[in-house]
C-alpha cells in the first residue's frame, strides 16, 4: 500500500475551528516541518501540496464569503517542497503545477532542482486549473475550455520530459587536467514547436537524479482518464465509495494496458479524509463537532470556483437542480457531486456543508482499528494502490492516523516499515527513465 | 558595510579546475548548505543566487564551447533559496527573477512564500534577461529590445508590489467562536491592466512578513540607473575601479534623491572577486594559477550570450574592434568591457581570458589584511555601501574571505558582529512598507 499525506491547513472547512487545530491560517512552516518529519518517521511515500492560483471569487462574483469562512492563503507548492527537501531524507515531495498558467521551462527547472536538492524525491502533479479567477491572474479574462486545456497539459508534459531528457546522465565529465568540463555530445536541443509551446532547450540544470520526477495527475473525467492512462505514474482520485473506486481502478489499469503500459506503473490513490478517535464513539463525536463548525458558504464558495459556476444564484434552502451541464471547471468530479446531491434531494445549503466536510472524498470515521480495516478492505478489493490522506485539520501533537492507523497497517503486512531505497521511484516501485542523450546504459 | 555572498559553482571560469574547488558542476546542496551556514556565522547580510534562463549558445551559434569549458548547470534560485530558508535563521536570501520570462503572479507568490518560510529574509533581484537563447526557451525567437524590456520590468515590479499590498497585515482574524476566518475588507483586488500584464489579484497568500521582500537590481546602463533610482533597495553593480565606483555611487544616490527618495534607502553593492592568500605572495600565486586554468572560449562564450552578439566572428589573435554598437544584450556592462579592452589593445583571446577571470568585477588580490584594507578604502571613499562577494571557487574548508577578511572588517568597526533584528530589512537598515488595505498602523 502507498500512502501520501496532503499538506495543507486542513481540508475540512470547519477544521480550523476545532480546538486541536494548530494552523494559523498563514504559512505555518514550523508546523509543516514537524508534520513532514512525523510522516517520514511513519514511512509514508510522499507529502503532497495542492495548489490553486487565485482566491475563489465565483460565488456571488466576489471573494467575501471565501475570505470570511475559509482558510484561503496557501503556501506556494514548489518553494514549500524545496524547503521540506532540506529537512527530510527519504519521504517523497509532490506538488501541483498548472499546465495552463506555468512556463514549461521554469517548471522543468524547478522540479529538477527539487529533485537534486532532495536526492531524487520530487514529484509533480500536473493540473489544468479550473476557474476564471485563476485565468484573470494570468492575463486572460476566462479559463481555457476543457478540451483545449487538456491538449495543453499533454503538450506541457511532453516538453517538460524532453527538457529533462536534454541532458545525459554523465554529461559533466569535469576533466580538470584538460580543462574539459562537460561533454557537448551528451546534451541536445529539444527544438519543440507545438500548438501551445515553443521551447528550444536544452535545460540549464543537470539531469534530475530520478531521470524524470514522478508524474502525478488528479481527476476522474473521461478526458482525464485518457491522458492519465498514457502518462501518469500516480493518479490522485476522488472516489467516495468502494464499488465506484474499484470500477475506476479497473478502468484506468485496463486503459494503461491498452496504451502499452504495465498496469503496475500507474498507482491509483483515492483521497481520504479520515476522522479517527481513540474509539468509535470519540470519532463520531469528533465528526459531529466538525460538521457543526461548517458554514454552507465555505463549501459553496469552494464549489463555485472549482465548477467555475456561481452557485449563489440558487436559493440556499431549495433543492439543488441538476446543473451538471453548466460546469466549465472541474467536470468529472462535480458531475458526480451534483448527481449525488440531486439523487439525495439535498438543498443547496446541505450540499455546501456536505462538500465542505470532505470535498467529496471518502471519509472513514472510527477507531484506529475501524479505519485501518476499511483501508485494508479497499486495498484488498483492488479499489486502489493506496491513499492520499487529507487530514481534516493539522495538530501539534501526534495525530491518531500516523500514530495509530499506520502501525496497524504495518502489523497487517500491507504497509512498509522502512524505505526500500533513496528515491521516490524506489519507494513507489517505479522504474527510472533512461539516461538521456549520448549514453546507452544507465549507471 | 553590507556584504552579500554570491552562491554559485564559482565565478572564476578556471575556478572549477583549482585543486581546492569542491564543486561537482551539478547542484551541490550539502556544499551550499555548509557555505550558507558559514556566511551566517560571519553575519553576512545576504546570500545571493543569480540566474540565466538558458545554456549560452551565441558563441559560434552552438553550445559546444560553453558546455566544454564552463560549469553551465545552475540551481534554480527560488527553490534553492527556499531550501536555504529551512537551514538558516538570520541571513537574507536574495535571488534572481526575470521580468521578461516570468509571470508576476507566480513571482509574487513564490517570493512571499520564501519570505514566510524564512521569517522575513527574502529579496528579489529583478533582471530583464539578456539573450536570444533565453527568449527561445520561452516561446520567442529573439529577446525583447532594450527599451521594451525595461518598460516591462517596471510594470512587473509594480504588479508584484500591488499583489503584496493586496492583503492587509491583519487580514486573518480567525474568530473561532463566530466562524469568521478572514476580514474581506482587508483584502483588495489589484485590477492591474497594463501594456504587458493583466492581473486581477488578490494574491492567495498572506502578506509577506517584510511587507515587500527587498528589491535588488543589477546593472549600470543609463536606462537601468533611472529604473533603479526609483525602485531598487539594493543595487548590485559592476565597477572595476574605485573612481568609477565613486562616480556611479554619487550619481545613483543623487538620482534617487531627485525622485524623492532617501539616498540611504538604496544600498549600492559592487561585486568583487577577492583572491585571498595567507600572505600577498600566496595570493598572487593563486591568482596566477587560476589565470592559467582559463580557456579563452570560457569567457568568449559567456560574453557572447551576455552581449547577445556572437564573438566567434572575430579572429582570436587579432585586436578586438570597437563593437559597442552591436551589443543587444547587457548594454551598460559590456560597453565598459569592450571600451576597456579596445583601450588596452587586447586581442579577442585576451579579452576572453580577462572576462573569464572576474566577469569584469573588481578583483582584489592579497593577504587578508591587504584585501580588507581595499574594501575599507572603497567604503570610506563613498564608492559603495558594501559588496557582493563572488568567490572564485567554492571550498569545503573554511575560506580565507569569511574566515579572515570579515573578522578584520569587524575589528576595524566597519562591519557588524551580530544581526540587529530578525528580517533582512532590519539587517540592511531599510524601512518596512505599510500594512496593506484596511488598516492604518503597522504592528
Amino acid at each position: 500500500m502507498h500512502l501520501a499525506l496532503y499538506l495543507e491547513a486542513g481540508i475540512h472547512q470547519g477544521g480550523w475551528r476545532h480546538p486541536d487545530s494548530a494552523t494559523s491560517g498563514g504559512v505555518d512552516w514550523p508546523l509543516y516541518k514537524k508534520i513532514a518529519k512525523r510522516a517520514e518517521a511513519a514511512c509514508l511515500d510522499m507529502l503532497f501540496v495542492a495548489d490553486k492560483l487565485s482566491i475563489d471569487d465565483n460565488y456571488g462574483g466576489h471573494f467575501a464569503d471565501t475570505v470570511k469562512y475559509r482558510a484561503v492563503a496557501r503556501p506556494e507548492p514548489l518553494t514549500l517542497l524545496a524547503a521540506l527537501a532540506a529537512v527530510t531524507d527519504r519521504i517523497g515531495l509532490g506538488g501541483t503545477v498548472s499546465s495552463s498558467y506555468s512556463a514549461p521551462f521554469t517548471a522543468a527547472r524547478m522540479l529538477a532542482n527539487i529533485d537534486h536538492l532532495s536526492g531524487g524525491r520530487a514529484a509533480w502533479n500536473v493540473v489544468t486549473s479550473v476557474s476564471d479567477g485563476e485565468a484573470r491572474n494570468h492575463g486572460r479574462a476566462t479559463h481555457y475550455a476543457h478540451g483545449e486545456r487538456y491538449q495543453r497539459a499533454e503538450e506541457f508534459i511532453d516538453v517538460v520530459r524532453k527538457l529533462w531528457d536534454s541532458h545525459g546522465d554523465d554529461a559533466l565529465v569535469r576533466d580538470v587536467a584538460s580543462g574539459v568540463h562537460g561533454d557537448p555530445s551528451r546534451l541536445q536541443y529539444v527544438d519543440h514547436r507545438g500548438a501551445h509551446f515553443d521551447v528550444r532547450g536544452p535545460l540549464n540544470i543537470a539531469r534530475p537524479p530520478q531521470g524524470h520526477p514522478v508524474l502525478i495527475q488528479a481527476g476522474v473525467s473521461e478526458t482525464f482518464i485518457d491522458l492519465a492512462a498514457r502518462h501518469a505514474e500516480v493518479v490522485f482520485v476522488v472516489q467516495a465509495t468502494l464499488p465506484r473506486a474499484r470500477d475506476f481502478y479497473r478502468l484506468i489499469k485496463e486503459r494503461a494496458k491498452a496504451f502499452g503500459r504495465d498496469p503496475a506503473s500507474i498507482k491509483v490513490l483515492p483521497g481520504i479524509v479520515p476522522i479517527v478517535g481513540v474509539d468509535g464513539r470519540e470519532a463520531r463525536e469528533k465528526d459531529a463537532l466538525l460538521k457543526s463548525l461548517i458554514r454552507p458558504e465555505a463549501g459553496l464558495s469552494f464549489m463555485s470556483a472549482s465548477m467555475n459556476h456561481d452557485l449563489s444564484q440558487y436559493p440556499l434552502n431549495a433543492p439543488l437542480p441538476d446543473i451538471t451541464e453548466r460546469i466549465t471547471g472541474s467536470k468529472g468530479r462535480f458531475q458526480y457531486v451534483i448527481q449525488e446531491a440531486v439523487a439525495r434531494g439535498m438543498t443547496v445549503a446541505e450540499v455546501g456543508k456536505w462538500y465542505a466536510e470532505s470535498l467529496s472524498f471518502f471519509s472513514p470515521v472510527g477507531s484506529p482499528q475501524e479505519v485501518a480495516e476499511q483501508l485494508i478492505d479497499w486495498y484488498q478489493a483492488e479499489a486502489c494502490d493506496g491513499f492520499v490522506v487529507l487530514p481534516a485539520y493539522l495538530e501539534e501533537g501526534d495525530d491518531l492516523f500516523l500514530g495509530q492507523v499506520v502501525p496497524l497497517l504495518q502489523q497487517a503486512g500491507v504497509f512498509r516499515q522502512s524505505y526500500p531505497g533513496r528515491t521516490l521511484r524506489d519507494t513507489l516501485g517505479l522504474t527510472t527513465p533512461g539516461s538521456g542523450p549520448g549514453k546507452v546504459a544507465r549507471r
